[in-house]
């Protein structure tokens, strides 16, 4: 056993050796031709792809730690840093010059040098995707720190790479490649396409569907937007996405521009994980309205998400939890009038009402009932419009949709009752989904208020449906 | 008087107020939507673009001193960097982090919000354009110091941004745009061309014209590289770029692809100077060797530049002038026997001889007499070779033109004489020029050789041509 | 009753009165400036497009009838050409002229103009389809003879359009739009398409699809050609067209060029009726073997199609049916020993031997017994052999695949036992297939010889089986 | 001598033997296999393209005599046409189309199947040029009359290639090719280009130049369209042609689409002689318009052209000639008092009046006088207006772009003195050009009544220059 364990070890040494060398050669091969470097580069490249993915942690972990920065240099410049600065200016830029190369990491270079070659950046962000896969797998708190150094040196660099003038708008249609509305169908999370037929009908007539591609990788949609053109802003997303049965032989093949008024955006899908954190869907949105208002520069008026609550139930469980434990400042849930209305609606039980509640909330059985449906309507659509406005991470809202959308200005505009009564829209939000308004005036000067006040802007439904917590829930949320 | 110099001064006063102004506006637009940043970008675009040339040097003087970093962030970081690093690698990591953020000046944010633009990296390439011109018509250590961390800063960005694999290589024939031949035919300073059936034969059979581009500025030929296509390696550039007469209807429409054994790189131009220390050059040509390689895959094996040698007569003009004011360090110029040799082909003077050979060198007049071209050939050529061979800066050929060739890995390897003789060529290099011959198998170790030890290949006729100097000679070079 | 026959009556009464008014309308306007004409034409083809299948029959007889020549003109010139023919050459020529143009029909002019609107040729191609199809529901001897001279007339017209010059030739891949793969999926006949991996399949690795377009309608694959990539010439069409299971993710995503020896056509489909009779499938496959070549051109030596022998089993069917029906010239399909050996694996029977086999040959049930099949393989070859070699149709070829291979300058060089044994395979040919080989430098002699002598090259295989026929069968098929 | 004429002969003998022999292959190979057709007709192109132009006419002569059709079997079906005739519809329609197939030149087989090569059609749009030019040459009444047959032959088969469904349209910008640029340039007879820059603005900003392409020539500009967008109905070329001098600097870069009300097509350009007959610059002008309407929906509302007047001044020059020879039925050219206002302003001579205005007509020195300008304004101007509204030829006005216009429906709306003062335009028209204006509710209406009724629609102007003449002309000319 212990002769096993110490050959997985001499041959783990070997691997790290191997790792450190394939390195080494790419940032020593710095000076000479680029016929050179360009061979090392790709051989690192292949060396990487062929890895495990233990493997891959541990060449990750190497890179992060053997070839970041020289410490001792910093700690160096640093001390003569005082000096120098009473040196005048010369002196100070110069310092402050060696000072920040000594800050860029070794392997900096090395991305630079993967980002030559061709397929390159698409490999970084690959690899990126990878180094965030590893520190969410690893817990926080527990990872390597010098997985975040390394992620955010890369960000650095691809955030340079996709600058939006360097990506480039398309729009999909049927008449786009196979291998392009493949991709558009495999990656559609929010509402998954069912068949080729449902997905013609998302590119087709009354639709448009638009991605970012990006040089590196062209044939990649980086980001996709989906967006309907309707007479009014949708109220539920089966309208948007129906069954294709045999009414579906009226869908016309050409468009009624007369009946077209409204844009609404009811799927954005980024599909790179390594692109975290550089903001394109902001981005595509503002690109699609402005397509959108030249090929309808007279009739289309209203823009508007037709968006997903992921983690209302989760949020609700978790206050029904909080009750069923005592916890002292948990306000109530359900009123008591609310509680009895449902619990005479559900069958005779043991259990505490509110275990009972959970329960069908947990399997979406009330959803089948109608009287659960009629009795369940205000209080959780009272409750979602809490969740999404009330409800804060860092001041911002804890929704990450919710703050995706008034970041970009939009208005939180209308919660829609029975809009996704699919099992998983019933799952994910109780089949509730919201409007975000984009009332292109306004979304700047909103922008700025969410972005440097934290306040958002709500719609008069959505403020009455808020008003009917009691004023010191405000007024704490407002702490 | 006095009035109207305040007048000025206060007029300056309040542009420099509005300079500060518009830049701040995009700097603390940071934190709020896209649509404002985007907003406050343009305006300073078109606030620059409105600016006159004076104008521009103190806007960037403001830029680099007022919007760069904080020092004493800087210098508080540094202080608490020893203490720090005593805290353990999460600790030091995270000081290194701050420090490096503190490092990069705000103008970097700017410059990256301008990239996100459209036409905005071609914007910035033409801002550090700016920016080496006015610390080139400042002089040497006149310049603000700031301008070369915002140049440093630029370059930076700009050669994430160009990237090989953004870069597109695209083949120029007579079908490509009128705009873009017109570009071509603009930006080429080596052989100028006379006329569009110039242009249409530089562009026409045998001969192949290269250009990179960006998307960042597509209708933009970055660099620009003209091939021949010929049946062995050329000794004159008037064999190529020939004068369009009454024999030029015998050039064929089509090529004989039996012919095509050699192709000679004879103009290779950057156009962009903002791009300086980006190294396309490089990659164009290797780019080009295998496109060529996969059009011609059997016959084409021979790969050369025929290269100017801009400088060689000022360097000439130079020694001799050296020799003049007796520089005792000063090795001579001519033989006795040359200088005899010439001075009876020149008509009689009162003048040196020295200073007679001078004024026929610097007036081209030795280049119609049949006698001098004779007789100066030995000592021009010899000359010659010393200048590419021996003259170093830094420890590497003088010669820009022989410092790119051989950092790409190519061989000395043959100088014509009578290669270029028109008045450009005479007056720049007495009408000789030079092959860099690239051995494809060879390129990777000569451009190692050349980069870590300054050793330079060179083939036997140039080994000849630099024997003619005494051994002291060759061994100063090597000190 | 006689009312409401009356009011139909009356009714078609207007409706070919408004056929004829919307034709006139057309020809009328032959003067005057072509926005008259194109208005007048755009109404027609929006008339006729409108029709019910059973009102076009009469738009097209009424056009055939009424808007063809004139008879009496035709009867007058042709009176008096004779006299003509003695004036001299001028004369004669002038009245031939005029001949020619009164033999043109008035239609023809119709359907110039509609050829000039834009999707015109489309729908004249689409009308000759509807004609065809007419002319074979009413049965030969019993059509309209006027749409005979219609479909000429659009045919005459159609082959000149689809002259090859004007047709482009397309490699369609998984990139290709998925308007153009579901089309191709759609119109494959031959070997069906399962779905959409399957569709991905033909059109990756080792695999070819090419089609021809036409400019007036880019978006119809007019003809489409599929090829396998293999090493050799395949014998069976499963292992081409192979059901993807787990073992299909064995494909690889590139090819191994040095395996790739053989180009094996295993579908080719003419999608457009109204192209009947105009010759592009032979064009098709020429240009593929010449892009093929291209591709490959040291390697891919062997071309040769994957043929289905459609017919074969119900002229074999035929073939039993006569000899039952005691014809007396009708010599034996099976040996009685073949019989004798078939029917000792059936189940017992009251019936005729012969019935008994007709049965399993119907049902494809003999095609599970091993026994059946192994002792069918003999006598189904040789009946497949006459079938193909010796059944002609005015002296060619009877089968059709086989004639448009043998007039192409093909071999028919293999017979396949168990080729396809799908459902559809089995009942069309008792699953046999036939490789029709291009042997590149004898096809324009094996053409000319087919063509010209009515002989088919056949390899010896094919000969061999053909031998097993008594003399007397050979001798009369030469007759 | 007798023995070198004999050579020749035998020389002419062999090639006529030679020509036959090269067409003849290609028809007797009509029935084998494509490829040895294409090998044949690929013979036959080769050969005729090497021959010597006075050799050309040989071949044409041949294929028209020895390549028609056969007299005889139209004799024979013609007399048998009566008695067919009796014999009911399916015998007739048979006949009938037996004389239409005998009635078919054989070299129509030899077009179609050169149709079908690559680059065919252009080499038979050659051919026809070819034809019309010897036609030409040989003046009418004495050419060979099947040269005549040959060419409607070809015409009618271009003419279906050349359907509109199948030309393309093209704008032509900066960004097109070279090449195109340059054979705009080099087509363009109407208003000569003089160089790049002048090329570069008639395809810049407020200039649009259109062309229509076809598949079988797609480097070709068949027709070329150039529009000026303008504010006004321009009455001058000179102000849409300008030189372009310093004052070009001011032309903006960009159009200030608010002024752009007018379309004015200045030159209209048929690039290809064989395509003489078949109608497609009326087409690019509606096509045009419709562009134009798209890009300007709104202030684009008058449409115009700005035409040259070939023809006016030699036809003036005959007028005067016949008063000059005291041809009675000829109506004065100038009034007394007109000519004696010239004459006072023209040096003293011996001449007749008449002969003497002629001479300043004819060297355009009239043109460098003030007072003559002055004087010969009212003159002129009312002489065009009777040479374009009066003069006729078959009924249709005589002046081919006035019949262009006309027929295209446009109305006659203005002459304008000195808008053509280049010695070109001075010498074919006395510097006058004039408008056909478009009003695109009225084209269909004008060009009926021009093509039914030869009625010219003129304005105000036009009809108030023809009120100039006594009762008698108008009368006359509306005979």
């Amino acid at each position: 056993q212990g002769a096993e364990t110490q050959g997985l070890d001499s041959k783990m040494f070997e691997l790290k050796d191997r790792m450190r060398q394939v390195v080494s050669d790419v940032i020593s091969a710095q000076d000479s031709s680029s016929n050179v470097i360009e061979a090392k580069t790709k051989q690192l490249v292949s060396f990487y792809t062929e890895l495990e993915t233990e493997n891959r942690l541990e060449f990750l972990s190497i890179l992060g730690e053997d070839f970041g920065v020289n410490h001792k240099n910093i700690l160096h410049l640093s001390q003569s840093f005082k000096s120098a600065q009473e040196r005048g200016q010369n002196v100070l830029l110069n310092i402050e010059d060696r000072l920040r190369q000594s800050l860029i990491p070794k392997y900096q270079v090395l991305f630079k040098q993967i980002g030559h070659l061709e397929g390159g950046v698409k490999f970084l962000v690959d690899i990126r995707a990878d180094i965030l896969n590893l520190i969410s797998s690893q817990g926080p708190g527990h990872y390597n720190p010098h997985l975040r150094t390394l992620s955010n040196s890369l960000k650095e660099l691809i955030s340079v790479w996709f600058s939006v003038g360097l990506v480039h708008l398309q729009r999909v249609t049927w008449q786009s490649s196979c291998d392009m509305l493949q991709k558009i169908s495999d990656y559609e999370a929010v509402h998954p396409i069912r068949n080729w037929a449902d997905l013609k009908r998302r590119v087709g007539p009354y639709r448009r569907c638009f991605v970012f591609t990006h040089n590196s990788m062209p044939l990649e949609p980086v980001v996709v937007l989906h967006t309907a053109l309707t007479s009014d802003i949708s109220d539920s997303i089966q309208s948007i996405v129906r069954e294709t049965g045999s009414d579906n032989k009226t869908i016309a093949d050409t468009e009624d521009t007369s009946k077209i008024t409204t844009a609404v955006f009811y799927s954005i899908t980024s599909t790179q994980k390594g692109l975290q954190g550089v903001d394109l869907g902001n981005y595509l949105i503002k690109r699609v309205v402005r397509e959108l208002l030249a090929e309808y520069p007279r009739n289309l008026t209203k823009f508007s998400s037709l968006s997903p609550i992921p983690g209302f139930r989760d949020w609700l469980i978790t206050e029904i939890n909080k009750h069923l434990h005592h916890n002292p400042c948990q306000e109530e849930v359900f009123t008591e009038e609310e509680i009895k209305s449902i619990m005479s609606n559900l069958p005779l039980t043991d259990q505490l009402p509110l275990e009972a509640i959970k329960k069908v909330l947990l399997d979406n059985s009330w959803a089948v009932s109608e009287a659960l449906r009629t009795i369940l309507e205000g209080p959780l659509m009272r409750l979602c419009a809490k969740y999404l406005y009330i409800e804060k991470h860092r001041g911002y809202a804890l929704n990450p949709v919710a703050h995706f959308h008034l970041r970009n200005g939009a208005v939180m505009w209308r919660l829609n009752w029975k809009a996704d009564v699919s099992p998983r829209g019933l799952s994910s939000s109780c089949g509730i989904m919201v409007n975000y308004r984009y009332f292109l005036s306004d979304t700047e000067q909103n922008s700025k208020n969410y972005m440097e006040r934290q306040h958002i802007e709500g719609s008069a439904q959505v403020r009455d449906l808020i008003q009917q917590f009691r004023p010191p829930i405000e007024h704490k949320s407002q702490l």
